[in-house]
């Protein structure tokens, strides 16, 4: 199926502009493996001529133009986005390009004053790094320049969905497809952990694997597509290389896990299904950010709620069970900053999204959301007429 | 005067235990330079020690002794440590100890949840380090027990006072003094810059510097005492630099900035009063923890706003006027977390403590305080009877 691209420049200072270098990232549709257009690629320059544009714009007219500007005044323009109505210059800056060309300036820009970002450890990591380092710049006085950035960090999972033994299993089972394989596994929030009462677990497992076959895999621009290609080769191979480190360290591949027949291009998987796990292999332990399920049995609420919380990520997790008294026990028990009772992965824009543990801290979406982006600043005024006096005043000459 | 100094241990696991390593910090009382006592060394040993006790309290009788307990029950304890009463073991532990020795293997414990700190930037900037290195240790996978410890860092200040022409003099100047010499100048939120309006500066500086001459600088535990030493020797070599390094840059230092010729032990300074300082100098920009105060003159209110926010902090801020409207202005523009309106210090548990830029973020104090301390969950229950339906169900056999 043909898609076009349209050609894109980064946005700045009110305009649509080349980058500085020129640069340009291909980008490759992973349904074909063919390369189908490009985006601008930023790099310091850019960002340091972004940065600039934002930071006049704050301070134009003595602030009124924006940065004093009431919320009314501002949720105008906001909503005008989308209509390309003028945003006054700078307001808003759009830099594609990669980590280290542009990430890397922009996390660490002196101008900066807060970084959201939301990805994996590994670059979380950094980003905390540059924010710790911009205040040793500051100790060792080799920059004047730099400010303190608060980090909210939405990291990654390996987020568990328990399932009692008084469910319905066709409903649970298509849950649990549901909570690993929706965007292809290619989610922070993915209830890849199944952690199954074993009085159900044969039923449930066969059951599972009639409706994993039964999933349609296609190009996702087709009518009817619920799996869709992981997004890029590295990734590709990265899933294929997690199923096969499963393997080698003696899980069963239920099913999946490998190329579908019918698809000879793009980066494509059947929906692995991984038994046969124990808690100290990587599959159990590390996030694939693939259609990858991996899955353990338990016999009590106890063993279940353990098995759960032994990741060091705290995203999500999920909880499965006709007992709503048991779902609360279980929803308060789960060391995570996400629960879904009797379904994964619905999410509403009102509740705080984000987690614990290694998943990172803050949040983002509702009113806690907005506080990552708020200073609260305290005034004490002094009101008596009388003097503070604490000092004894100098005789009067 | 003699003081005596009780003996003390570090308090782990419900009793008071020596060090593993038997070490111990002497304590100098910086009013004669004596010895008076010692506190306790804590090493990683003891940090270990004290972290396990901690989380075995946590786990004990299944979290109900006090991570699950109602806050009712805990408040109970808590307001009964005063009394001694029996604190579950290893809910509280106290550990004293140097930096290095201590400090560094708690901030870095893989078992630490949460790290509150106010202190220096230098050490701010090396616990945010290990925060973020905890997640490259785990990502290296050379350690599988490393866990994200969000960070709440109250650091430093070079906090301005604004004072317009319209203001009871000798009042305003009380508030100056008491501003940056209290605690002699030992503490974060000193409004350790005077922004003064030009057309007053003569009769203010004057009289400012009578105030000062007028301050009883004695031993602390004397009556009367309104300025003591600071707190060491190496403190007080560093505040008597930053004078020395003002008056080689060209600056006027007006009052003070030497030993008092009464006292010829201890690390006492006269209040210093610097005047003839221009922004780029280290008296303006760089904290100094001790009673120096440094001053600049306005024309315009617009100048003053500049002059206050001329700084990588942001924590206090203090503006004196007999204008209240001008003063909701200049509260407004100042680019700190706590501002003081015709006044300067005084602060209330009950309001956010906390500041901008390089002074930091998170707020201590209030309910922005206990905000720090919790983790917000959220739970979304699927409560239809109907199935999903995002897939197709495997047909019947």
């Amino acid at each position: 199926m043909a898609i076009s691209i349209p050609s894109r420049q980064l946005f700045i200072d009110g305009e649509w502009r080349e980058p500085v270098k020129r640069n340009r990232i291909p980008v490759i549709n992973p349904a074909t493996e063919q390369i189908v257009g490009d985006i601008p690629a930023a790099t310091a320059e850019d960002v340091d001529i972004a940065v600039k544009a934002a930071r006049r714009a704050l301070k134009r007219n003595g602030g009124k133009e924006w940065a004093t500007a009431s919320g009314a005044h501002r949720a105008k323009y906001l909503r005008a986005i989308a209509a390309k109505v003028g945003l006054p210059p700078g307001i808003l800056n759009i830099l594609s390009g990669l980590g280290p060309d542009a990430g890397a300036p922009l996390a660490s820009h002196p101008d900066v004053d807060k970084v959201a970002f939301t990805g994996s450890n590994a670059t979380g990591s950094k980003i905390m790094t540059a924010a710790a380092q911009n205040v040793k710049a500051l100790l060792n006085r080799s920059c004047a320049m730099f400010v303190w950035q608060p980090v909210t960090l939405e990291l990654g999972g390996k987020s568990p969905i328990v399932v009692f033994d008084d469910v319905d299993i066709d409903k649970a089972v298509e849950w649990a497809l549901f909570g690993c394989f929706w965007t292809n596994g290619q989610i922070c929030s993915a209830t890849s952990r199944l952690i199954l009462h074993e009085s159900i677990a044969k039923e449930f497992l066969d059951k599972l694997v009639k409706w994993a076959k039964n999933i349609k895999i296609s190009d996702p621009l087709e009518e009817g597509c619920r799996l869709g290609p992981v997004v890029s080769a590295g990734q590709y191979e990265k899933v294929l290389k997690f199923v096969e480190t499963a393997k080698r360290e003696g899980a069963t591949v239920l099913f999946g896990g490998k190329r579908p027949q019918h698809l000879t291009k793009g980066f494509y998987m059947e929906p692995a299904i991984i038994t046969d796990v124990t808690t100290s292999m990587q599959i159990w332990r590390d996030e694939v950010f693939g259609p990858v399920l991996c899955v353990k049995t338990f016999s009590t609420e106890q063993e279940a709620i353990e098995l759960a919380n032994d990741t060091h990520y705290g995203l999500g997790s999920a909880v499965i069970s006709n007992d709503l008294e048991r779902c609360d026990r279980v929803a308060k028990a789960f060391e995570a900053g996400i629960v879904w009772v009797n379904c994964s992965q619905p999410c509403f824009s009102q509740a705080p999204w984000g987690g614990k543990k290694r998943s990172g801290f803050g949040r983002e979406l509702g009113e806690w959301g907005l506080e990552n982006y708020l200073s609260v600043k305290q005034v004490t005024r002094y009101i008596s007429n009388e003097p503070w006096g604490w000092y004894k005043p100098p005789s009067k000459l």
